[in-house]
């Protein structure tokens, strides 16, 4: 959805608040109508050839109640989400983003969810002008109500449920705390020795969102995704810098066909380069892509400067020696 | 703890029956106290220099809660924890074991725990003679009460919370379906071709027990596990084989230091080989460690045979070249 008057629109904490408010109440509705999706029949269907990307009849109907309650509060706001369907896509994606933008990921992890996994997460970011300024994402919890939303707005720290979250002040990584990476991680990267020892306990969890949200809540000391969508990354890169860590976007992945060996890490503060109000598209959003790396800003730093990105031409060759 | 008059103990359904309903009670209580102490301030201590296997108060509050529970309703049975401490080791193991031995470990997946992953459990394996036939173990799960029960007895089938789970009948390895392997897979088996595209989606929970779970409840369609103590896989080992799965245990770890390049698997039915009344004894339980491969019998078989385990003096080298 696209339009509105967009004349006098700004992002004060004032707007920030209230956004925040409703991104948390509408994130609780969608993580109950996940919870009772969950470990019920689903309808699976495939988004790919290989059948590789699930998509199911909770996913959709998930965005569905996202964005009526979004449009309803918010009918001048912009909405982008996974499960937009092409008509969607082919109608919005031409036209000027509006200044605010709330990005949906109804539910990340659908295999796990499918699965029986508990490990996924229904995310919601709001952008003003591309950048992050407000996030809600609900996570499956074992705690009393089932389930946690955690959210914040920019300037106003990360919550849960309301109560805030202790800043992520972690120096130096630690062996002996949690990391997650992704499954190609040995593939795709080489580890300087001096990190080696520190790297962490390795889990994968299989969702994205799960994954940033577990950085800002301190249960992982950091994280690398390797090729995440907007939809991944809008809430969950929030709540971590909200919650004083960093959030850095690496280089673009397909320099002349292979990743740079230095990844030319940087913060991302904004998911468009540089944003012109009725200029930059939906499609110049929906479209970005990039490497991250989240943890506390020293944590970051330190296994930024610690990686290398393995040149493709240097895996083709392993990968045909090994045969 | 030892003792009891072992004149006419038999292992009847009856006499299952009543050890099954205590003990999914049991690991009802400890799931709940785990879950008081989750999220909440922790004692921690290292069982090791490395500081790589950590301790909490919550451990063991928990071993003394089952052990109390336990031993007031069955005092003539047996019980092994993994928070034995060394005197109740020097007590108790060379010491004949009864024929009825609980083996617990009250929380798996302590790291997990202690940094806020909801990814635990509480188990309890009760053997009859080496052999597991009850099991019952807690996960924390984001449902109304936080928690499951998922428990066993032998010839009756797996259920949670009194629901018979549906039989573990897949075919063949599905590549789009989860698998939990551990962290040092890659360097200790090399994977046959065959196998290579249908391995399954990866998954790494950092707690044993409750990848076997996932195993039995049809979550993850096989799990390895290469170097558990009986503690951890006592519980899960038979809720796998009574929901219809197979529990296969690999060949010495350490035939003449290296692991053997067929790992010769076959079905884990006691963890001694064989028992003897009145001269087995504790300690011959609590040694027990093997690699474990469980699934669907199919799925399992077909894994099995499509693993090569790597000798250690090959993986020496590849390290020695890399530096």
């Amino acid at each position: 959805m696209v339009g509105g008057d967009r004349a006098g629109v700004t992002a004060d904490d004032f707007t920030l608040r209230e956004i925040e408010r409703d991104a948390a109440k509408i994130a609780r509705e969608a993580g109950e109508l996940l919870r009772w999706h969950f470990e019920r029949a689903l309808n699976v269907q495939y988004k790919d050839e290989r059948q590789s990307d699930p998509v199911t009849n909770a996913d959709y109907a998930c965005q569905r109640l996202l964005e009526e309650e979004i449009s309803r509060r918010f009918p001048e706001h912009g909405i982008l989400g996974e499960e937009d369907n092409a008509a969607e896509r082919e109608r919005v994606d031409g036209q000027p983003a509006p200044d605010f933008v709330w990005v949906l990921d109804p539910l990340d992890g659908t295999r796990n969810f499918l699965s029986g996994l508990p490990l996924y997460a229904s995310s919601i970011g709001v952008l003003y002008r591309g950048a992050p300024v407000v996030a809600a994402v609900f996570l499956p919890w074992p705690s009393d109500e089932g389930g946690i939303v955690m959210h914040a707005r920019r300037g106003g720290g990360t919550r849960i449920n309301g109560v805030s979250l202790p800043a992520l002040n972690a120096t130096a990584p630690d062996g002996n705390r949690l990391v997650t990476l992704p499954g190609g991680f040995g593939g795709m990267f080489s580890v300087r020795k001096d990190l080696r020892r520190k790297a962490g306990e390795l889990r994968m969890t299989g969702s994205i969102a799960y994954e940033l949200a577990m950085v800002a809540k301190g249960v992982t000391q950091y994280t690398i995704t390797t090729a995440p969508f907007i939809w991944d990354a809008a809430g969950g890169s929030l709540l971590v810098k909200e919650a004083g860590g960093i959030v850095l976007q690496g280089g673009e992945r397909k320099l002349l066909g292979r990743l740079p060996a230095g990844m030319n890490w940087r913060p991302l503060e904004s998911f468009v380069p540089s944003w012109s109000s009725g200029a930059t598209t939906m499609k110049e959003l929906r479209e970005w892509r990039a490497p991250l790396l989240l943890g506390s800003p020293n944590v970051a730093r330190y296994v930024a400067g610690n990686l290398r990105g393995k040149a493709r031409v240097r895996q083709r060759i392993r990968r045909f020696i090994r045969r």
